[in-house]
Order: structure tokens, then sequence, then C-alpha cells
């Protein structure tokens, strides 16, 4: 990291005139870039995702120098960050996600004479996106909220992450060479670089939205900023998860040693630095799987991606192993940069005893083992958790509990899952990564997937408009050939 | 007025320990009204509608004793409160709103195998709503966003408007009593009444979300204590707009007379009270429309809603009234309880040069006309105003103008209307009723149509459940008869 640090200083912070000059091209791109039509948008983020994939071996490298991830993971991501973008192109070409909705004039409309009204979504505006340190490539600056908010016709202003700054300054090229190439707008994409410029960015009036991955400190502190500006503005931030899995008495006993294995996989991906990394395993004290667990668990270091993080992961894990009830069942080495996993251990009794102290996010190779006496206590534990990203459960189709379980979980989590794991977030229609505060401030949203996009726009309606005045997608003659909801 | 503050204080103030009574009875009628099915919901709905119905001669007549907004208005109110009602419940019937999306799996999908996906809207939670004054009816207990909350299959406390006790307490009666025959879980729906228990219910961390219509300073109080929270919730604030109308000068010059008299009857209908009244009217100078306007403003008062609002009209009108620049053109008597409409006047160049000033909402039968000399000016105005549930437009078709001006209008206002007048908001499935701030405090949603429900809702996503755990929505057997998007 001393290269990547001597970097940060060499591009410094944005200056308060760089960033408004930034923030300018910014407003006058969205007027060209939201103008188009969705299919004239689509080749742009195509070409981005054919200029990364061409640039992949380079910044796969320098990736790897900034953060420690490995080539393999990175490798991965990149595929991920281009499909992403190639996924939404296809999407918005498609146009349901305009959500055009007519309804013609009807004198016999039950509360009086209906007007033509018709509906559909358009771009919020200017966006600023603050760059992920966990996902360089796939949540960095061409990461999903960009590629989200580009697909919705939003020009673009990132924050990047001080954690990889070339990295950050080598995609930033290689997006704006191949916006450019295509005839882009100037200004449609740009990166800023410094706390204070993200700071002041998001309480621009010319930002109409925010879009963040990252702590639950540094989210809340810039949602408190949108929310707080003269004129609020939305603010999708995915802060904090646990990420609890579930396993019944039947699971455990017939699966025990698969579900050790697979649990142990998952969380210690990516040195444990995921989202959605299972923080809290709940499994039956009878079938004893804390016997097996300390021989599954790895003993060897991994590098976490920078030394706020470190300081982060240290302190959690230390806080959780004085709380009362709790004990050491992997001593790893959490102090270091490059920690041994640890996992530790409780009884749900001890948990839903206090549940604020318990339940938190460990940013890094930790979980806790929680223990049951009786499988009603896993619907005790549902009800007392905050918002989750992901809830899992390791259960058997015959479980008599499973559907109390599951419907508790969706009331608290954004996506629930039976015999699988959550890390390894897959990019689809379907997709929801989102959830109740703290795992994100917009319980209805997802930062991953093609609904992404709808972060980033907002219903007009047209009432009594000609033919010629209104948008192409809301328009009788339907040029766009897309879905429309006629009544 | 004198019977209603009576009654007022006859009911009085909802008590801590009422109102955490009411909190939990509503936290546990979610759990039960959430788990039912759309079209088990839907009938409830009808039944509401029904009931309100029978009672309408009652409650109008009580609706006109505390409002004095007159038995026609009333009636009118009336019918759109039932239809609401009936048209949700075939809304959430239809299922459309649930947005079913199913991604099977894929071992093919180009970032790598993908695992069955499927994802749904869920309801929020209990729900806050505060009740305006100036819709006792169609936004007061029984109103849309009661309405709406109910069919995303949320619980309701409505905090009462003050203007109306009698007539809300007696909508309270009919609502629980078509839904105690019906069958709903107790504490779906409840009242509270003052200042304190609504402050308290929208920081409870029972309550998930709020809803709200009435004034900007109201409303962002309220908006300050939902994001606020230690769990900040959505909060939907309909709050203030002023509903620019644009002449252009062809319009002005063929349909002069008619645009004077449809303007007055737009801007002075329900004593000026409506959140869409059209508070601007710019107009060419050329066309001299200010020299047939005065003729056209009916000189007879109307009653206010009450004290409060009548303080907050006289005060913006004679704060207008003595902005540099501003002249009187129909002098009404505006510090009246029951005031005359006013008329004030200035040139579009007065307000460029100071748009925070001129352009405010002023909530009562006063409106501003301005004067313009080039027809650029109506999109540097476009450009200069803050975000508005409203902006039309009177033209006509070979306007060379039209087309930039729709779009400048469309990034600032919900709805853009051509030839038609901002009031009179219909009931519709492409509604729009909301806007940037400070129409809203959230741009993405509306509080009138269908679309509305949505606010109510968050996605849930599924992995890998088998189907007799998931939801019927979201099942391949489909039994709900829904649609689905299938990938």
């Amino acid at each position: 990291m001393e290269a990547a640090r001597e970097c940060l200083a060499m591009i410094g912070e944005t200056s308060q005139q760089a960033l408004a000059q930034q923030l300018d091209a910014a407003a006058e791109a969205f007027r060209q870039w939201s103008r188009l039509q969705p299919a004239d948008r689509a080749p742009l983020l195509a070409r981005i995702a054919a200029a990364l994939e061409q640039a992949g071996p380079r910044l796969v490298a320098l990736a790897d120098e900034e953060t420690s991830l490995g080539h393999a993971r990175l490798e991965t991501e990149l595929v991920r960050t281009v499909f992403q973008l190639r996924l939404f192109a296809q999407e918005v070409t498609r146009g349901i996600y305009l959500e055009a909705i007519i309804d013609r004039a009807e004198p016999a409309w039950p509360m009086g004479p209906r007007p033509d009204v018709r509906r559909m979504l358009e771009p919020l505006g200017p966006v600023v996106v603050f760059a992920a340190s966990n996902f360089p490539l796939a949540f960095g600056v061409a990461g999903g909220d960009s590629a989200s908010a580009l697909a919705a016709g939003c020009s673009v202003v990132v924050k990047a992450h001080p954690g990889h700054p070339r990295l950050s300054e080598a995609i930033a090229d290689v997006v704006q060479g191949a916006l450019r190439s295509g005839g882009a707008p100037e200004g449609l994409f740009g990166v800023i670089s410094g706390t204070e410029a993200g700071r002041a960015a998001i309480v621009d009036p010319r930002i109409k939205a925010g879009a963040f991955t990252g702590s639950l400190n540094a989210g809340r502190a810039l949602f408190d900023l949108a929310t707080g500006r003269p004129d609020p503005i939305p603010f999708f931030g995915e802060l904090s998860s646990v990420n609890p899995v579930f396993v019944t008495k039947a699971a455990a006993e017939r699966r025990g040693p698969a579900v050790v294995s697979e649990f142990v996989a998952s969380f210690t991906a990516g040195a444990g630095q995921l989202c959605t990394k299972p923080g809290i395993l709940m499994v039956p004290a009878s079938a004893k799987l804390v016997d097996q667990l300390p021989r599954a668990v790895p003993s060897n270091p991994t590098a976490l991606l920078n030394d706020r993080i470190q300081t982060s992961y240290t302190n959690a894990v230390q806080e959780l192993c004085e709380a009362a009830g709790v004990h050491v069942l992997v001593n790893g080495d959490h102090a270091a940069r490059r920690p041994s996993p640890t996992l530790l251990r409780t009884t749900s009794a001890e948990l839903l005893g206090n549940p604020q102290g318990l339940v938190r996010e460990m940013f890094g190779p930790a979980a806790l083992v929680v223990e049951y006496e009786e499988e009603s206590e896993l619907l005790a534990v549902a009800r007392a958790i905050d918002g989750q990203l992901t809830a899992s459960i390791q259960g058997e189709d015959d479980d008599a509990i499973a559907d109390a379980l599951v419907r508790l979980l969706a009331a608290k989590a954004g996506r629930v899952l039976w015999n699988q794991w959550p890390t390894g977030v897959s990019v689809t229609y379907a997709q929801q990564h989102g959830g109740p505060y703290p795992a994100t401030t917009a319980p209805s949203t997802t930062s991953v997937g093609t609904q992404a996009i709808s972060r980033f726009l907002r219903p007009v309606a047209y009432q009594n408009m000609p033919e010629h005045l209104l948008p192409p997608a809301l328009r009788d003659a339907n040029p766009l050939g897309i879905a429309q909801r006629i009544s």
C-alpha cells in the first residue's frame, strides 16, 4: 500500500474550483444525455464495457497491487463489471424499465371525466457515486452504481475510493476514452477524490441523488448531508449487514459437515470483506457443530484492504470478544493487517439478551456462532435483528419451522436464501441487494441487478399532450416498440 | 369553527400511553394483514368504500360544517374517496403492482452460474399518515394515503387534522366498523390526534414509513424527524407547489379570453386551497391579458379552512405585495377569514431577478401574473423555478418553443399539462402527483393514482427457495394468476 498512498498524495484532493467545473459540466452533459433515447445511450454503455474488457489485464494487475484481493477474484470481478454494463444496456433498450402507462381520455371514468394522462420514468439529474473499497472494479469507479446511473440517463461524478487511487484513475481514463470516442457529451462522467470534495458534491444543488457503498458511519454521515440539504435529495446508501444464517436441527443432523465447510468458505471469502458475508451462524447445540468448526477454519492469514478497515475490524472483533457471554472458538490473529480467521461463540439466550451488542458487523474474516436449544429460538432471533442485506436458512424441505422463519426473515432482509450462501451476488433481473436500515438507507431500492437503474429515475406525467410533444415512449405510435400499459 | 374547536378539545390529544397501545396494535395487525394475499385484502377496501358511501350524506354535512368547502365540492370529494378505494382494490387484485420477477437458475449466465432468484414487492410495515386539511375526505382519515397504504398491505395510524375533528372521528368509526365486520385484524387502522402524538409516532421504531400532505414547514419538520431517526424511514411528504402556467404568444392571441376565464376558475377553485392551484400565469405583455383579468375575477369572498391557513395566506400575499417589482392587479381582501381573490402582477425580468422571493406558494385565492416580452423568457423562467407538482402550457400546436418548454418543465414538475388546467387531479393508473423538492420529499413517488401504492412496498428476493416456501406470487404454478416477468 506504500505505492497507493504515494499516488493518492500525487493525485491530491479535488479542489473546490475543479469540483465546481466538474459539476457544471455534469449538469450540462445531463441535459444532452437525458434527452437521448435509451437505445441511443445503450451503445455507449457497451462501448465502456468493451474498453474495460480490453484494458482488463492492466486493470486487474493494478487492482491487485492496490487491494491485495488476488488475480483470480479480481478477474471474476472484471467479468461482472463488464457484464453488468452490457446487461443494463440491454435492459434500457428493452424499455420495460420506463414503466410507460397510457390512460387515454375517458369521459365515463367513475370519478368524473378522465383526461388523457401518460406517465413514464425519466432521469433524476447529475448523480454523485461514492465508490466502494472492497469491490474496486464491480463497485468502483465504473461499477454498478455508475453503470446504473448512466443507464438511467444521468450524468455521473464518482468520488474515488482512496484505497485504490491509481486504479481509479486508470478506470476513469478508460471510461472517458470510450465515451469520447462514442460521441458522449463532455462531462458525462467525472471522477473526484478527497473526503471534502465528496461532502461538497453531495450538498451541491447541481447534484440530484447520491449512491454509496461502504461503512455505516461514513454512509450515515453522507445520508445526513443529503437529507439535511435545503433541497433534500435521495441517497442510496448500502451500509451494514450481518447476514445471519439459520441452521435447522434437521439440516445440522443430516448435513452438518457440509454446512460447516460451506459456511467457512463463505465467511472467509475475500478475507471476509464482503457486504454479504455470513457473520452469524445459528446452530443447534445438540448437533455439536462447534466441535467440527475449528478444524474447518483455515489458519492462513489474508491481507485486508487498507489500514482503516483493519482498525475497524480489530476493534469490532475485540469488542465482541469482550462482550458478556461471548467466547473464542477459533483464536485468529485479529489485530494484524493480514489476519487469520476468528470464530466466536455464544448462545441464542445471550444474543437475545443483548442483540445490539452481539449482532454487529465485523468487516473481515470473523463470525459468531450462536448455539440454540429449541428451534423456536430461531424465530426469536429473526424477530430481534435489524435490517439485513441477506438472511439464509439451511433447512430440510419437511422442516415445520421453515414457513414461519422465511416470513419473518423476509420482513428483515432484502434477500432470503434457502440452502445456499449469501456471498457471490449474481447480477440478474430479480436480484435484490438492499434491505431495511442499517442494511441500506433506502429499503425500496437495490444496488445490484437491473432494478438498480430505477433508483435514478422519477415519474413524469403528461396530460393532454399532443403526440408530437410527447416523449417517444408515450406516443400512440410507440416508435420505441416498448411495453406500454394502456388502459 | 366554534363547534370544531370545542370538539377538538373534547377529543383531546392522544396520550403517550394511548399512542403506545395503538402502535402495538398496528404492529400486530401488520403481521396478519401483510400475510394476506392481495385478493383477500381487496374486499376489505371495497367494504370501506361501501360504508363511506352509505354514510356519505352525514359525512358531507359534517365536513361542510367544519371546513366550509360546500356540499357540491364535498360530494365530488366523497365520490373520489370511495372511487380510489375501489380502484386500489382492483389494482392489487390484478397483481401487476407486485412486480414479480422470476430468474430461473441458469448455469450459462455470462457472469457465472446463476441461482434461482425471484423478487417481488412486499409491504413495508405500519405507516403513519398525516391527514390534510384541504381535502377532508379524499386526503383525510380515509383518503388516498390511508387507502394506498392499506392496499399495499400495511397497517395505518392516521394523525387526524385538527381542522375537522368531528369528521375525522366519524370517518374513523365508519372505517373501523367496516373493517371489523369484514374480519380485519384489530388495530389495522387507528386514528390519533395532536401535534405531539404525531411527532412521537413518526420517530417510533414500530413505524416504518410516513405520508403527509400539508405545508412546507410542517412537512419539512416531519421529514427531518423521519430521516433523523436512529433508523431513518421513508417519508412521503407533499409540501408546496406554485404550479406555473406558461401561455405562448399564439395561444394568448388566439384564445386570450378563454385562457383568462379558465385561469380564474382554476386559481379560485376551492378558495385557492388546492395543492395544484396555478399560482403563476406567464403571459405575453403584447396580448394585454392584464386588461381582461380584473373583470374576470369574482369579488365574492369565500371562507378559508382555518385560522392557521388564513394567517399563512395573509402573510404570503402581504410579503409578495411588498416585494420589489410586484404590483396589485386585483385588490382582494387578503387579510380576512373570508378573503376575496387577489391578483398580483410583475414581469418576467423581475421574477428572474428574484425567483426565491417571487415564486412562492400563497395557499388561498391569489395568484401572480407575470408578463414577458420574448418567448425565450418562458424558457428562462422554466429553468429558474424549483420542483413543482405541475407545470402547464397554454399553447398552439405549431408553437416553435413548445418542445423545449415541455422538456424543461418535465425536469421540474411531476405533471406537465397542455391546454388544460392543473386543478382537479384525476385518480388513474398513469397519474403522477409529486415532483422534486419542495413539491415533495420523495421525487420518485406519487400520492395520487394507483402507483401511490408502491410507496409502501419494498422488494424482497428469494434465492433457491422451494416452491412451497415461496410467496404465491412467485411460484411456478402462479396460483394468483398475476403477471410474472420470467427470464
